[in-house]
């Protein structure tokens, strides 16, 4: 056998039998052996932000990493901004990055480029492989670094001959690092804080994020709410959170500075589950950092890494919260659909109402998406994904990927055109894998959401040079003809009903399906 | 006035009047300012691929620098592959990459990256600009580092509290450093290797890249040629070369190894002038590195930055080469159109015949293109611009860039359908700008050259999971559905005669066009 068979024979002895890719030369021989692995499912990508993203969104559903596949520095470059993502929702991720043979390398042919350097600033952990010998340990300690808890970036520099030259390894199963029990003295301190909050009738937030925001973590805490008082909340971006009837409500950090203030403006202890404490997503001249109060107290009692679900249930064993105690939970909507102009509010309101159970919620929809979170409390169980490190371009990739994790679910992009744009080939991949995703594109045909930016540093109005850096006019886009160039089926909404016949349509039926929403 | 304004003042004063953009917040007072500054042309790209791509091909063109406005890191990182290609053009370039406020960075808010790792691989030179103060001798550094011949990438950080602070500066004039003349001492040694190669009858070859390719240079080249037997050559891959009817004729080294090999095989030396001295693309098992014979001679005559006509020159002195000597100059083809089967040669034939006098060709054609270079000796005279870094993608935005450089000439990129999807999003800045290109799309529906390369690396014939990642098929891409989703014009030709009449008519009208060629 040769390294690349070592590699694929280790990943899937692994447990990780799907990756992303797009090859180039530097990869063949990893192509080459997919002919002799049929458990490993390898999907294409057009482009490698649509490989990582992809990747990204397999992870957060499967709960496992995906593996990407990419081309010498050129091509990890391209997926870089989806990896750094990645990295802040805490996703498992695996990338091989082939290079050229490791003799060719001081020859500096076109493609050489210096992968370490790009690789390092979006990974946990980069390692360049020796030889074929040292596939299978280089594998292994990959899947096991991107297996820590909550989840890391591994890059694996796989040089040519790596892969061709012939090496004999049994597959290495990777150590598997188990989550922090967090410490007592922690949770006693968060216990401390609330009580605090409870005795002086001042406002106490638990903050979460990561696993926190699921299952029985997220009931724990709901009940602990319920029980103190204590206001639960989650981040600004998480990378999956339950939400909709008979899930805990829990309300996010908003993104506007102003109204993040607000939020936070009485509160006097914060206690960090999963969470970072809250910080402006950009600087605006003359606003704070800071999202917290000067003299609010941080008590961070668990970090991302930690066992949230024994952190939480800790605390509310310190707390003397019962097991009986009811959170709040969504009550299911009604289903009244909304006529009319199309709007960002209707189309909240249609998805909340027509969004099946166990849907898959991607959510990259920037300005436009803000009314759904508050409407859809209300909406059948479904997942909720974030696009948690602000680099656009994560939404329709991050469906694909998360349809391939869940085959049986349906998949819901609500997709901001600006953003769809940067990794708009993602369709292609959706039709070639037929795939259950229908993406909203919210198409107002603009960077929206640099129209309030622009106000809030003060940059003032823009003129006719500015706004064409801001608008997506002259020509517009043409989501319906962009689709089908990628062979998905799409349609264009007009109005309310319109986009609700399309999307009841869309949900009642299996594939991937595009809507333009003009709004 | 505010760093912003400094930056483009800075800017206009030493000559660069271009900016390819895709800002977010943190550039919002750049953004602003073009507002103030109606002489700076600030051009929209919806993908960052597409803003670097389009600056290497406006550069290219206009012997200037243009300016690229990109956010933060993770902007940068999805510039990355087409900033390699440019430096592996020489081509100078100035990337701006916004960043957040410097008081701002310690919080670690989502998008926080280290900006400076991901440049370093691609630039020659990065700088992080200290305060509004610091904008304009910065920003004069970063002219003067991007026009040092042969051009350079210079990449400088701007935190956007530098550029909306407050600060008075005059602009700064950027230092030009001349290009080196060459010593004579290595001319001498040229001229001793080409006249060894005369008396013993061996092959010289004198290897050719850069503004050796064009105007004076290349026609004393031909002359030495011509005067000495020595073959002159051409790079594998070249920024720029003046090609045509009328114009030296210069082959180029073969990309697959056996050729090049073959094409050395009884050179005994080689004159380099600002060439590198050539090696495989990507090394395969069993064959070398270098294309050149153990015992071949090397001397580098000129580097990339010198003077390279004045070394060609030197040279012609030194070997008495006459100014009457006559080069091998092109012909013009006959005005025979192909009919039948539309194939990449019928394709090469009607470009060569229908191309305009200053068309500037723009080369991605990867595999498909081969034959077009043989065939276009005796086109009308024409620029041609080819893929230098290899990574693929630069195509249709060079052709962008090249465009908005030479408003009045004929813009025809010759783009493989692979490549083309890395940065699709380019036709809308061509349909925005009306910008005059035709793009000719290869559409064999494959990556062709991985088919190829499968075999080179010796991975053996591909079955169907290896196909899967080597067809662009189930579901094929539509070029005039992606071409009409983004405002631009287009047919399709499925034999000769179609493609010779969409192409005739595409020459003869303006703006943008594609001709999605199925091959």
């Amino acid at each position: 056998m040769n390294g690349a068979d070592i590699l694929c024979d280790t990943l899937l002895a692994n447990g990780i039998d799907t990756c992303f890719a797009n090859p180039g030369t530097s990869e063949m021989h990893f192509v080459a052996a997919l002919d002799r692995k049929p458990d490993l499912r390898c999907i294409l990508g057009l482009s490698e932000g649509v490989v990582t993203g992809a990747a990204d969104g397999y992870a957060r559903m499967a709960e496992k990493p995906a593996a990407t596949l990419l081309h010498l520095g050129p091509g990890l470059a391209n997926g870089l901004a989806n990896i750094h993502n990645a990295r802040r929702a805490n996703t498992p991720m695996l990338n091989i990055v082939g290079d050229h043979a490791s003799y060719h390398l001081v020859h500096d042919a076109p493609l050489t480029t210096d992968i370490e350097s790009l690789a390092r600033p979006m990974s946990h952990w980069v390692r360049r492989v020796a030889n074929a010998a040292d596939v299978g340990r280089a594998t292994a300690e990959a899947v096991s670094v991107a297996m820590t808890p909550p989840g890391q970036i591994a890059t694996l520099i796989l040089p040519a001959d790596a892969a061709w030259n012939e090496a004999e390894q049994a597959p290495i199963r990777a150590e598997r690092l188990p989550a922090w029990r967090p410490g007592e003295a922690k949770i006693r301190q968060a216990a401390d804080a609330i009580r605090r909050g409870m005795q002086s009738g001042s406002d106490t937030v638990i903050l979460m994020s990561g696993a926190a925001l699921r299952g029985e973590a997220l009931l724990t805490a709901g009940r602990i709410a319920q029980a103190t008082g204590a206001r639960i909340m989650a981040q600004q971006s998480n990378a999956r959170v339950e939400r909709g009837a008979g899930r805990v409500m829990i309300d996010r950090v908003p993104y506007a500075v102003d109204r993040a203030l607000a939020c936070f403006a009485r509160t006097a202890q914060v206690v960090l589950v999963g969470a970072k404490s809250p910080v402006a997503f950009f600087a605006y001249p003359g606003k704070p950092s800071s999202m917290l109060p000067e003299q609010c107290r941080v008590v961070e009692m668990a970090g991302p890494g930690d066992d949230l679900s024994s952190a939480l249930s800790g605390l509310a064993d310190l707390l003397g919260v019962r097991d009986r105690v009811a959170p709040a939970v969504g009550e299911r909507c009604a289903p009244d659909l909304p006529g009319g102009a199309l709007t960002t509010a209707t189309i909240a309101q249609a998805v909340a109402v027509l969004s099946p159970e166990g849907a898959i919620l991607c959510d990259e929809s920037v300005s436009s998406g803000r009314e759904f979170f508050p409407a859809s409390y209300g909406a059948a169980p479904h997942d909720f994904l974030q696009l948690t490190g602000g680099a656009i371009g994560l939404g329709l990739p991050l469906a694909t990927g998360a349809a391939v994790a869940c085959p049986r679910r349906k998949v819901i992009a609500l997709q901001a055109d600006g953003s769809a744009m940067y990794t708009v080939q993602a369709l292609w991949t959706q039709a070639r894998e037929a795939l259950d995703v229908v993406t909203v594109i919210y198409s107002n045909r603009r960077y929206n959401i640099l129209h309030n930016e622009l106000k809030m540093v003060g940059a003032g109005a823009p003129g006719h040079n500015a706004r064409r850096m801001l608008d997506l006019i002259d020509p517009a886009l043409d989501w319906v003809h962009l689709a089908m160039g990628l062979g998905v089926e799409a349609a264009r909404a007009n109005d309310a009903t319109q986009f609700n016949d399309l999307l009841r349509a869309a949900v009642a039926s299996r594939g991937p399906f595009l809507i333009e929403a003009l709004i």
